[in-house]
């Protein structure tokens, strides 16, 4: 009898007949002899509804109250489960976040859980009910209602699979498991089988939007199975777990791309010691998280900075450069909103030098010009044109032939 | 420094300019410096939003999970109405039953409150916060969400105010207040500005809507003085406090009706002890909640029986009795769903006799047939025929003189 945590997003709880199909595929595992616990996502809309009803309260709405009207939602659609469930027989109990007890801090809009109590999910298992839990939320050891954020729902799902030992975690999304690179944009990408947490993890932070990065995070640290899948279909999806001999015949698991990000240059600063700090501290006062950043030393005790931004806050970055910039004597800040970050992944990388030279030779190929470079043990990355992101992804994709399940010894 | 509660129901807040018109009021009476507690209904139209989607998914829905799915919509004008506040610069906390702590019993979707923990709150309002609290809910001690049923954020407010002391609790609804008679059917209709506890009980109990009687009950004993009244305007309510020599002068306080109940005769029945346990045991059985009884003894120990029942439950309990009637050898059973009973209240009856003579003679003059009488110290209940609703309430309200203010020695 293996314990089975299940997620599904908005979209699949979308209305009614969503949720009672919903239902239907939790009670077939029950049937079968699993202790089911799921975790749904507020109904698709009501989040923006509820965004939209408290910009008309506030201009930017209290947090603490934002995680009380936000967490309603939730509360809705696992009422509904667990009448869905009722209504076919079965027997059912929904709870809050409150009520399994999942403590977060106190970051409102963006808690982080700090622990998970199994005691009365457990008990209802074991007295053969289905547990449908909301997502996203969580309480304060004060008694105050939070939300976790983007994706907050798939953390709650592996927060709870780590606590109750569950035997897997399935994230219900709405494609079908994680892939080589977007099908939107590369007509050849293949549905990944099996991939590790590691390449999960970049991939998720290089732009891939399946999986939030915290909940493959927390997943890999409590060793918890992923399964992401797609509600609509049958079809096995991806299995995120540990790494395993087979992947790292792959050089490259997946191309993924982020356009989200905007490039800011400083040219010629006085190249003094403590200059970075003096340069990006009041950015991370003000919230801003700064991706990548690259130096480069010019004669004369000069250098250049150049660094990324989520575009949202590129306005607020140029700003607060521009005065510093003045501060300490640079010549000039320069900015780009049209750039894309096209990033490589695999684990096979550490084992395979001159990963990184062939995808500069590919760029180059295509007359495509870089303008910055990050790379990592499992990773690499390179700012480009915005305008060549998807010939980028396509000819990165084709060269390393990622159409193909090219894996011999897999088993 | 006084404490106030008030209470504002779902057409109050039904969107965001009424919940921000609410904050503003209640934030005049803080800046005058008094400690304010509020209490809210869901948004108009959310439970039937509700109720419509539960019904989708169950044909019965689980009264545990009907709970979680109400509860939610509180949780949303909570957090609308706090953040108007702070948008407006002043402190304001949410809280929902279960962070109040009001504790109920469990019985699901009509639960009864058995504590009010006043600290949180307590705690809050030194502090010189407005403090928000969700209506119509509580937690059971196993931590299950419960509701309080019809009406039930008017209780949540008067078990507030009493839990804390509160100098008064004020009922914000959609009229200006307590009224003489329904001012629809009689355009004498005046607003009565102070009634007792015990005249408010049976106007609640005999149809008037504007106050749930558990609320008035609750008041009582606490004795909290309620002040109901509207909304939309500044002026006064009515006041619902401890009887007072001013209120006997007055005969009559109020003439109600009630066109939901049916009636139902078993004619000739065998006139035997218990045969009155054998008719009702099966039909409060069923939940079925009997209003009048009245027994007529025939000649030859046979007797006529005739109750009234809501009119939503006549065909069940006809049903019922059909049956035992065969079973006890009952001549026949008779009923009628085209009645409405019309009452006269007033704690002047306790020290006048002949009330209810009058009333019958107002009646008579009319030339409208009483067909049950049922009476208590301060109200006299008479049922007719339906469609003598109106004249009989207005011939009453003018017998009466109710549209005068006739109390020479009121304060």
């Amino acid at each position: 009898m293996a314990i089975i945590v299940q997620k599904f997003g908005g979209t699949s709880v979308a209305n009614p007949e969503k949720i009672k199909a919903v239902a239907d595929r939790v009670m077939g595992h029950h049937r079968q002899g699993n202790k089911m616990v799921v975790v749904l996502s507020a109904m698709a809309g009501e989040t923006n509804r509820f965004v939209d009803l408290a910009g008309q309260m506030q201009k930017i709405p209290d947090p603490r109250e934002m995680d009380v009207l936000l967490s309603s939602g939730e509360q809705v659609s696992i009422a509904l489960f667990a009448m869905a469930v009722k209504a076919a027989g079965l027997d059912c109990v929904s709870l809050l976040g409150d009520q399994v007890r999942i403590t977060t801090d106190n970051m409102h809009t963006k808690a982080r859980i700090k622990s998970v109590d199994s005691d009365r999910i457990s008990k209802y298992l074991d007295a053969g009910k289905i547990v449908v839990v909301a997502g996203f939320q969580g309480i304060t050891e004060d008694d105050d209602i939070t939300t976790l954020g983007r994706g907050g729902s798939d953390t709650t799902a592996v927060a709870l699979a780590a606590a109750l030992q569950a035997d897997q975690c399935e994230i219900f999304t709405d494609v079908e498991g994680v892939y080589t690179t977007d099908p939107n944009i590369c007509q050849s990408a293949r549905k990944i089988d099996r991939i590790s947490y590691d390449e999960m993890l970049e991939l998720a932070s290089l732009g891939a939007k399946v999986l939030d990065i915290r909940s493959v995070s927390l997943a890999k640290r409590h060793k918890v199975p992923l399964h992401v899948r797609s509600t609509f279909t049958d079809t096995e999806g991806t299995w995120v777990v540990e790494e395993d001999k087979t992947m790292e015949s792959m050089l490259v698991s997946g191309v993924t791309y982020n356009k989200n990000e905007a490039r800011i240059t400083i040219s010629k600063v006085p190249d003094t010691p403590g200059i970075a700090s003096r340069l990006f501290t009041p950015i991370s006062d003000a919230g801003i998280v700064v991706d990548m950043i690259i130096q480069n030393t010019r004669a004369g005790d000069l250098t250049d900075m150049t660094f990324t931004v989520p575009k949202t806050d590129y306005d607020r970055a140029m700003e607060l450069i521009e005065k510093i910039a003045d501060e300490i004597g640079a010549e000039r800040v320069s900015g780009d909103k049209h750039i894309a970050k096209v990033s490589i992944v695999g684990v096979g990388m550490r084992n395979h030098s001159g990963i990184a030279t062939t995808m500069f030779h590919i760029l180059a190929k295509e007359n495509i010009n870089i303008s910055m470079i990050s790379t990592s043990e499992i990773k690499v990355s390179c700012v480009i044109d915005q305008k060549y992101t998807e010939l980028a992804v396509r000819a990165l994709h084709d060269a390393f032939n990622l159409e193909k399940e090219n894996q011999p010894d897999k088993e």
